[in-house]
Parts: structure tokens; sequence; C-alpha cells
């Protein structure tokens, strides 16, 4: 396997970019990055319903469950599965909560996007294209029987942006009789973005412009997260991670 | 709790900066963080015995145990005991790993040290101080009996800065004659380290001085990570989280 791989001439970066809603202190979304056992990594993103501590409570069992099946090797749609049937049998499906998963695959050299949420994913492949939506209809996970994610499956190529969120981006300014329109928002983005932390750059432009249509007081939590590949711009072969936050 | 957190001053900074063995795909490293389920987060951070493939499986198994009793909200001498008497019983006592845990707790305000490693960490308290070495006599685990964690536990406060590593680091250069003096090139870097970024340059300094020092060829894995907390300097509340790596 190792020995069929091309030599590296492309990055991934990944960001991800979070607020919680106005006074309150625990958000309802959890977002977990690992490294999955074949390599390359995966990230879940879970909104759990309502806000505040609750709503962290549930969105951290769900997170859990499928970080934890995808550490083992499971593929994305049984852990997706997985984490579903779980919250329906402990919570009795009287609890919802939505789930993203994004694979990036180094065997199959894929991105991997499994939707349990209503909100669309937004991919951008290559700057000369329009960006696209992946908004087939999806079901959040805990409710319904059997309820299963979509997933779409994109190579691995440079210029590939994949952008999710939780739905406080898309309600972000609905009370004020604006909206934010993501697709074209990214489009002027990604011709602007520095190479080099062009994923920083989404995510945070993404949240920052919640934000402010939330006049700084969002009425819900709000979740960016962009998986990008680009071009290779370290010189070196360092894996890189940081967190950074207010304490 | 909530009502009696004190308004935030204050900024916290991870940054991990990794290099897999030269000619060698897979780090034996691993490091992996998550939310603590009362606030915060911890790291995990394990080098598993020799390199390569079956150094990772090991690094990986004791990382998951170790984050899914830490997410559970286990406490973290109990998880690295546990993770110690997991590995042992899994590998009949043949195989050993170092451990080290940072914890942000921000229920008690305190940042914890958990090592199961002959490497020491390095702490700074102020930049007017020297840097301090916890180098407390701490075995891998894996091998011996009841084999328990040494553990420092620092208040957090500004300019706090606590730099873990494997022992990749401290080996760099010794085949050329050459070692890294790791307190006082931390001292000579934190009066140099831009506030926003202090984190970052910490962790990917020291790494690059060590690839440096072994020619561009590592002959071992080398993590480092640095876990900093600063006077606020974003001036909004969001939570970043980034990852950057060649694929």
């Amino acid at each position: 396997m190792d020995t069929m791989e091309p030599e590296p001439d492309l990055e991934l970066q990944v960001a991800v970019a979070k607020v919680s809603k106005y006074a309150v202190s625990e958000s309802g979304d959890t977002v977990e990055v690992i490294e999955r056992p074949h390599g390359g990594l995966s990230l879940v993103m879970v909104d759990g319903q309502r806000s505040g501590k609750s709503a962290k409570t549930i969105s951290n069992i769900v997170t859990r469950k499928a970080v934890s099946l995808l550490a083992d090797g499971v593929r994305d749609g049984a852990a997706a599965r997985a984490a579903h049937d779980y919250l329906r049998t402990m919570r009795g499906g009287q609890v919802s909560a939505t789930l993203n998963i994004v694979s990036v695959d180094l065997v199959t050299r894929t991105m991997v996007i499994s939707r349990n949420s209503h909100c669309p994913a937004i991919i951008v492949r290559g700057l000369e294209n329009e960006p696209q939506i992946l908004d087939e209809p999806s079901e959040a996970i805990g409710i319904q029987p059997r309820t299963r994610p979509v997933i779409s499956e994109l190579a691995i190529r440079a210029d590939l942006h994949v952008i999710v969120f939780t739905d406080g981006l898309l309600s972000a300014g609905e009370r004020y009789g604006q909206r934010l329109d993501v697709p074209s928002f990214v489009r002027d983005l990604c011709h602007r973005c520095p190479k080099e932390a062009c994923a920083r750059f989404l995510a945070d432009s993404l949240l920052a412009r919640a934000v402010e249509l939330e006049h700084s007081r969002p009425g819900d939590d709000v979740t960016v997260v962009v998986v990008s590949v680009t071009g290779r711009q370290q010189p070196d072969d360092v894996r890189r991670m940081s967190v950074r936050f207010p304490i």
C-alpha cells in the first residue's frame, strides 16, 4: 500500500471555527478530529437538539460513539448508522442531533462526506467552477427508525474545498431580515484566500459574517468546518495541529 | 458553576508538531485532543515502542483507551493507570509505550500534567523566570505491574507554557555528537515568541531544530506539544482548531 503512494505534492488543511449562542457558556455543537487507522483523518461534527448543557451532553455522546467506531476502522456510513441507533436507543427516540462526518481517506485518495442534517455541504472543485451544493434531503439522527446518512465521495485533487456547518449559520441574520447566501459568499472568498491558510480564512470569514448578521449576539450555536486540499505550500513534512480559544 | 466563572481575559493555545522517522511513512507517535466533559480540554500523546506500523498500532490503542476514559469524565491519573493496565493485559507485559496527558481543567482552573515517560516536561511560568524541568523518575506503561503516572498541577495564569515531547527530540543530533538543550532553547524562544501564536512558534521552532540536528533525516519519530496560556489576544469568542499536513 505504502509503495504505491504517490510523492506528496498536495497539502491538507482543516479549519474549525465555533461560537456558542450568546450568553450561553456551553455550545451544543461538538467537533472532533481523529486520525484514521489506515491513514488520513476523520472529522465529526454534531449539533445536539436545543442549546446549553442538555444539548452538549447529547452532542458529546453522539460524537464519542462515532469517533470510537471510526478509530476502530469502521466505515463512515456504518459509524453514522450506529451513532443513530445508539442515540435512539439511549433516548427512546425523543432527542435528535445532526451529524456530519468528513473523512480524508488516503487509501482510496477520496474525501467522503456523510450528512445527517438538513444543512447542505458546499463543495468547491477548482476555482474556475461554481460552488456545488450537496443538499439531497437528509434527516437528523435519533428519532426515526433506520435513519441513514447521505454520502458523497470526491477524488482528492488540488483546490478542493468542502464546507459543512451547523444550522446556526443558515439562520444567522434571519430575525433581522437578512440571510447569509453561503455558496455565493464562498465563491467570492475562494478567489481571495491565501493558499497557505485557505481553510482557516474560509472558516473564519464565514463565522465572522454570521456573527455580524446576528449583531454580535448569536441566537444559536454556530460551527463552520472547512476541509481544503491545496497544492503543497509548506516546505517540510511536519504534521501540525493548533487549538485556540479564550478561557 | 458557570456563574462563578471569571470574565475570560486569558487565551489558551495548543500547538502540536510531528514528524516521522526518515523514510518511514507511519509515525509511532499519536496525539489527540478532546474536549473534557466539564470544560477545557485534554491532550494525549503516546509513543509506541519501536517505529512504523507496529508502533502505530500500539500508540493508537493506548491513545483510544485514554481518550475514551477522559471523555467519560475519568480523572487523568485513573485514565493513565487504566491505559497501562489495558496495554499490559493486551500485550502480556511485552510492549511498552510512553504516555503524556496534559489537561486544561476549567473547573479547577489548573493545568494537569501526567507523565509516564523518561522525557521531562518543561514549564515556563512568567517570562522573568527560568524554565522549570519536571523530570521526576517516571516509567513507561505496559511492562511492570501497577505503573502509575507522575502528576503535576499548576494554576492557570498568563505566560504559562507547558512543553512535552517524545524521545525523538531528546536524541536528536546524538549520532552527530550534538544534542538539543531543550530548557535553554525554550528560554531563548519565549522572549521572541509572537503573543498571538506563541505555542505554535515554540512547537515549530523546537521541531525544526531537532530536524536540523538530524541533518533533515530524523532517526526517530519526533513530536512536540506546547500548551500556552497568554493574556487574551483574539478579540472574539471563537474557538478555533486547525490541522495541516502534506498528503
